[in-house]
C-alpha cells in the first residue's frame, strides 16, 4: 500500500458531474426505435406521451445530444447520497494474492440500497414538473420500488407500485420500506386491473412475473388522469440518468491517473451496466481508448449469451411498445429456484446494439458460484452485496485470479450496485446448502423464442 | 443554502483521528470501579483477565491517560467505512421551518448497519493480538452481534454469539448476516451452558433477555481455553473506542468553524452517546466550552430518568462484576410491546457519573412518537433510521421546533447510530396502528430496584 491512493476515492461537490452523458450520441449504429405493438410503426413522441412524462420521452428518443444538464433539484438530491465511493479492494486483492488492482463503485450507500435511486429521482422530478399527481410502476425484488417510493416522497407525488406477488409475500420488509415512504403496494397480478383479471383467469394461483406487473402498471397509468408510468431499467432514459455512475467513476479514476483495463457490470435490463460504462464506451466508440467491457448475467436468464437479437414484447400483457433487443422471449421466466435476480427476459436496446457491434462481451455465471463470491467478498470487504451485484464480483474475482496466473497487473473496475439486506432468505438457502443452479435447455429457450412477434 | 457548507462533511484520510479520546481523564469525579459480585472488593486487572482480553482490561481501568493511539491495523479497517459523514439536514430543517441548523453524524454506512463496528473491530484486534482462538458475546436486536461477526471474520477469529431467543426467532435475517460472516449463533437461554439450563428450568418457555445472554456468553468464555468475552456497550473501553465518532464530528465541525449548542444521542448502555460526546464533554469538563448535552431513552426503559444511581448486577445470572450506574434493577425487562430498542436495565458508569454531576441531562420519549419522527426523517432525509437512533431524531426535532417558536438559530448535532433495515416488523406495527406505548408504574420500578445488591 505504498501508493497514495486512498481506500475510497470520494469526489468533492465541485468535481461531481453536472450533466448526464448520452452514450447513443457516440454510436454509429443507433439503437433500433420502439415500435407500436399493433401496427409495427415507429413510435413518435406523441405516441408515447400518454404513457411517459414528456421530458422523459424526449430523453428516450434523443440519440444525438451528447450531454443533458442535470436539473438543480436533482443535483441537490444527489448531494444527499452522492458521490458514491469508488473503493480500492485492497483486502480482496490481498486475500486472492493477485497482482491485479481491483476497484468497485459502490452504489448501495443510500436507503433504497441500490443504484436505482439515480433514475428514480430524475423520473419523479420530471413527473412533478409536468404537474402530475403520481406515477405507477412495477417492482420485482423491490429495489426499484423502494427507490421510486423515496423519490416520490421527496417530491410529494403519489406512487403506486405493482409488486410481483411472490416477492410481495416473501419480502414483506421491502413492502414496509415502500410504505414507510408513503407508497401503495399491490401484489401483482391483481383484480384491480383488466389485464390482471385476465391473467388470473388464465392462470389461477400464479405468483406473478415482472412482465405481468409492467402490464398492470401501464394500464393504471394510462387510465388514471394525472398519472404516468415509470420504469427502472431497459429504457434509454434510464441509462442516461445512470451515466452518473460512470461519470463519477471516471472522474475519480482520472483524479489519480488510473486507467482501467477491464470494466465489469451485472446485467438484468442493463441500467447499472449501461450507466457504469457510458463514458468509457464513449471513448471506445470514438477510438480514444480501449477497454475490455464485460456484461455478467445469470446462466438461468442468459439474454445476451443465449438470446436472440430481435424485436420483442417488453411485457407479458403485450401492451407496451416493441423493442429490439437481445431477448429470451417475453414468455421466458427463470426457474423458481433462481434467487439471484437479473430475471428480465430482455435487455436494453442500447446495450444490445453495442454488444451486437462487438464493443462489449458477455459471460453467464451460475448462482451458487455467485453467492460463494458474495460471501468471500463480504468477509474481506465488509459490505453485504446484493445477489445481482455479486454477479459482477464473481467475474471480477475470476479475472483477478487469471492475472495471478499470468502475472498481469491489470486494473479491474466493477459496479457494486447494492446491498443484500433484503436477500437473506437467499443467503440462508446458500448457507444451508439448499441452493441449486439451473441451466435452461435449448428446447426451453427455443420454445419461448418461437413466440417472438412476426415482423 | 448560501453557505459554503456541503450537505455532507467528509474528512480526508489525514484529518481522521489517530487516537481514541478517554473522557475519564478529564473527570474530577471518576466513574466508580467494578466490584467483585461475591466479596464486593474492587476488581483488579488480574481479576478481569480470565474474562476480558488483557489490553482491553487496561483500557477499562485506566482513567488518567488522555489519548490511546489507534493501532494501525484498526486504522486500516476504519478506512474501509470511515470517516462517516456529518450531514447537514437541510431538507429536515426546511420541512420543519426552523431557524435551527441540524447536523447528524451517520454511523449506518457499513454492513453491520451501526456504530457498533467501531468497538467490535478494536476488541477483535486485541483478542487476535493476544493469540486467542475466539470470543463470545450476546446480542439482542443483533447490531452488536453483526458488527462483531464482521470484525472476527476480518481477523479470522471464531465468534460465538448468544442471541436473545425472541430476537433469534423474530429476526432470522440478522442471524443469517452473522452466519454470512462465519459466526455461530445460539438462541439464549440455551441448554449449552449451566446458567442457561438453570434459567430454563426456573422459567420454561422463556424467550430470553439480554441479561441471560450475557451470563451464558461469559460462562462459555471463562470455560473455554483460548476464548474471552466481549461486550458492545456499557464498558469504559467501549466508550473509548466509540470516541472516534465524537472526534470525527468535532473535526468536521471545526473544519467549517461550526460550534454546536445542543448535542443529542440515544442511550441504551451508552456506547453511542458516550462516544459522540466524549471530546465535547472533555471541553466542558475543562471549562473551555459549554454544550447542552442530552441523553434520550425510551419511556419504557428509563434508566437515567427514573432509575437509581447504585451498584447493580450487569447480568441476570449475576456472574459479572457489579457496576455503579443508573439502573432500573437487573430484573427489569421492558414490556413485550416495546420495539424501540435501548432495553438494557443499566447505563455506562462513566455517563452515570457525568449525569449525576450535572454535566448532561436526560429525557425519555414514547415509542410511537419515536417512529413518527423516524418516518418523517426518512421521507425528507432519505435514510431509514434504526428505532434506537430515532430516539435522538425525535428530540432533535423537538428542539428544532422550540427554536421555531423562539426564533433562536441554535446549532443541533445528533447521532444517527444506524439503519432500520432489520426493524421492518416494528415499522409495520407502527404503519398498521398496532404499536402501543408503555410506561412502567412506580411500583414496577420499585419492585425491580428492591433487588439491588446490598452493599
Amino acid at each position: 500500500m505504498a501508493e497514495k491512493i486512498p481506500y475510497k476515492i470520494y469526489l468533492n461537490e465541485d468535481e461531481m458531474p453536472k450533466a448526464w452523458y448520452n452514450v447513443r450520441s457516440a454510436m454509429k449504429n443507433k439503437p433500433a426505435p420502439l415500435l407500436n405493438p399493433g401496427t409495427h410503426e415507429v413510435m413518435s413522441a406523441e405516441d408515447l406521451y400518454p404513457v411517459f412524462c414528456e421530458e422523459l420521452v424526449k430523453q428516450e428518443l434523443d440519440d444525438t445530444t451528447e450531454f443533458f444538464p442535470i436539473p438543480e433539484e436533482i443535483l441537490n438530491f444527489y448531494k444527499m447520497y452522492r458521490p458514491s465511493p469508488l473503493v480500492r479492494a485492497y483486502c480482496l486483492e490481498q486475500k486472492l494474492g493477485t497482482p491485479a488492482k481491483i476497484y468497485y463503485k459502490f452504489e448501495g450507500n443510500n436507503t433504497s440500497g441500490s443504484h436505482k435511486l439515480n433514475s428514480a429521482i430524475a423520473q419523479a422530478y420530471y413527473a412533478k414538473k409536468q404537474g402530475l399527481k403520481g406515477v405507477t410502476t412495477e417492482t420485482g425484488a423491490g429495489q426499484w420500488g423502494t427507490a421510486l417510493s423515496m423519490a416520490c416522497s421527496y417530491f410529494d407525488l403519489d406512487c403506486k407500485v405493482f409488486m410481483v406477488k411472490v416477492s410481495y409475500e416473501q419480502k414483506p420488509f421491502r413492502r414496509e420500506v415502500m410504505r414507510t415512504y408513503g407508497a401503495s403496494v399491490t401484489p401483482s397480478p391483481s383484480m384491480t386491473t383488466e389485464v390482471g383479471k385476465r391473467i388470473l383467469e388464465a392462470h389461477p394461483g400464479t405468483t406473478g412475473s415482472l412482465g405481468c406487473a409492467i402490464s398492470e402498471a401501464v394500464e393504471v397509468a394510462v387510465g388514471t388522469p394525472g398519472y404516468r408510468y415509470v420504469l427502472g431499467s431497459v429504457l434509454n432514459q434510464v441509462l442516461l440518468h445512470q451515466s452518473v455512475i460512470g461519470l463519477e467513476t471516471k472522474a475519480a479514476l482520472d483524479k489519480y491517473g488510473i486507467k482501467p483495463d477491464i470494466i465489469i457490470g451485472c446485467a438484468g435490463g442493463g441500467s447499472n451496466l449501461g450507466g457504469l460504462i457510458s463514458p468509457f464506451m464513449g471513448e471506445k466508440l470514438r477510438g480514444e481508448a480501449d477497454y475490455d467491457i464485460v456484461a455478467v448475467e445469470p446462466v438461468s436468464c442468459p439474454s445476451f449469451t443465449r438470446g436472440k437479437y430481435a424485436y420483442d414484447f417488453c411485457d407479458t400483457g403485450m401492451v407496451c411498445p416493441l423493442a429490439k433487443m437481445y431477448t429470451l422471449g417475453s414468455d421466458y421466466i427463470p426457474a423458481p429456484n433462481h434467487a439471484g435476480g437479473l430475471r428480465y427476459h430482455g435487455m436494453s436496446s442500447t446495450l444490445s446494439q453495442l454488444y451486437d457491434d462487438g464493443y462489449m462481451r458477455a459471460v453467464s455465471v451460475p448462482q451458487t458460484a455467485v453467492f460463494a463470491a458474495a460471501e468471500q467478498f463480504a468477509r474481506v470487504e465488509g459490505i453485504l452485496p446484493a445477489p445481482e451485484s455479486s454477479h459482477a464480483i464473481k467475474v471480477a474475482i475470476d479475472e483477478a485470479l487469471r492475472c495471478k496466473e499470468t502475472g498481469e497487473e491489470k486494473t479491474i473496475v466493477f459496479g457494486l450496485t447494492g446491498t443484500g439486506y433484503f436477500d437473506m432468505v437467499a443467503y440462508e438457502k446458500f448457507h444451508d446448502g439448499k441452493m441449486e443452479d439451473y441451466v435452461p435447455t435449448d428446447e426451453e429457450i427455443a420454445k419461448s423464442l418461437s413466440k417472438l412477434p412476426k415482423m
